[in-house]
């Protein structure tokens, strides 16, 4: 069942901010180029799915992947930010969220082949599974805590936040020079390699780990 | 000034769905492809600008084009809709916008080429100023009103939305099939022919005529 704090985080999303190809062995898999500069993307909050709300539903003709992502709840208004301090951001940081970017990878192809959006592939209803929160205090370091995504039980995603190209000061400061981010809006932070795709009827389990031990709050299934 | 009303829909609004190519002369102006069906993208409800809060801003490096659009508020749920009826769609509008899809032009063509989203392009703060509301009465048919945008005193854009290639039912349809438009959303219908560039310090006013009058709560004037 969702807590009532996350069904406010949901009402409260003004924005979804994504970040794409944030680590070297997912963008590799996915036969990407290697980003200069933290490239984003939006998904709507209408995708958001609160545990115990059912399934992912796959759209017909959609070859639908999983990406697990460390999530971050905006506390404060980010705007024009001009830092690479790990220490600095934790002001703007409410919480944290486990959070599943799924995405119709062919659709995303197909958009990508002919210079379109990509709102589609990522913005279906149900597309963005959330647990948590997961409270400030209990992540000593973002930048240190181990995710992991199995599908019907097999281990597909499992890799730390230590491995992302551009940390999360990078992120949010590049965001904030476009658009300001408010109180409320999310930040997904990037997938780690392993994607791949679920069907009908699949069961996704994932969790984090802080200093090897799962956090509880952090853990989410959805079929 | 802006209206309570206004501020009222900007604090609502959770997305801003906008389609792309829905006036076949601004598609050939643009030298893009004729779409088959409906293609659409989102905007931040942090790029909004209403009236009296100042110019829209032009990131260093942008070539900021101006879009002017009919803007739809949504007035409750739209999801999976089946539907042609230009009738049957009234019932989820709450009322009309006057609205400019700001865009970086060169970050969008930027993005087209490299198969990367358009999230930025589209999504800096102040990249969509809105006049109105417009009330659902004073508009007996969404698609008979005449769109006009000025630059410094000259008409650079002004057509009617009766010559979208797809009608108001079938962007909602389309839309919600993909994603649940909510409450407050609004949705942007699509630029007529007539885009261009804007520097600091140019003035654009811009306006929406009914039956050949001007319907005064969509007027606007951005420096
Ligand atoms: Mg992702
Ligand atoms: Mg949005
Ligand atoms: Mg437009």
């Amino acid at each position: 069942m969702a807590s009532t704090a996350l069904t406010t985080i949901r009402s409260n999303c003004r924005k979804v901010m994504c970040i794409g190809r944030n680590y070297a062995d997912h963008v590799k898999e996915l036969n990407n180029q290697r980003p200069k500069q933290p490239f984003f993307f939006l998904k709507p909050p209408s995708s958001i799915l609160l545990p115990g709300e059912g399934p992912v539903l796959r759209p017909a003709g959609v070859n639908m992947h999983f990406e697990i992502e460390l999530g971050l709840v905006i506390g404060k208004t980010v705007k024009d930010l001009q830092t690479e301090d790990d220490e600095e951001i934790l002001q703007y940081i409410d919480s944290y969220l486990l959070a599943i970017d799924m995405t119709g990878r062919n659709v995303q192809e197909e958009a990508k082949k002919k210079g379109l959006p990509w709102s589609i592939a990522k913005g279906f209803d149900t597309f963005l599974p959330i647990a948590g929160p997961i409270a400030k205090e209990k992540v000593r370091d973002p930048h240190n805590v181990e995710l992991f995504l199995k599908v019907n039980g097999e281990t597909k995603q499992e890799d730390s936040t230590e491995l992302m190209l551009f940390r999360i000061p990078r992120q949010l400061s590049d965001i904030s020079k476009v658009m300001t981010l408010e109180k409320g809006d999310i930040v997904l932070t990037g997938t780690p390699k392993g994607v791949g795709a679920v069907k009908t009827g699949d069961v996704m389990e994932c969790g984090l780990r802080i200093g090897g031990e799962e956090v509880e709050e952090a853990r989410m299934r959805v079929e």
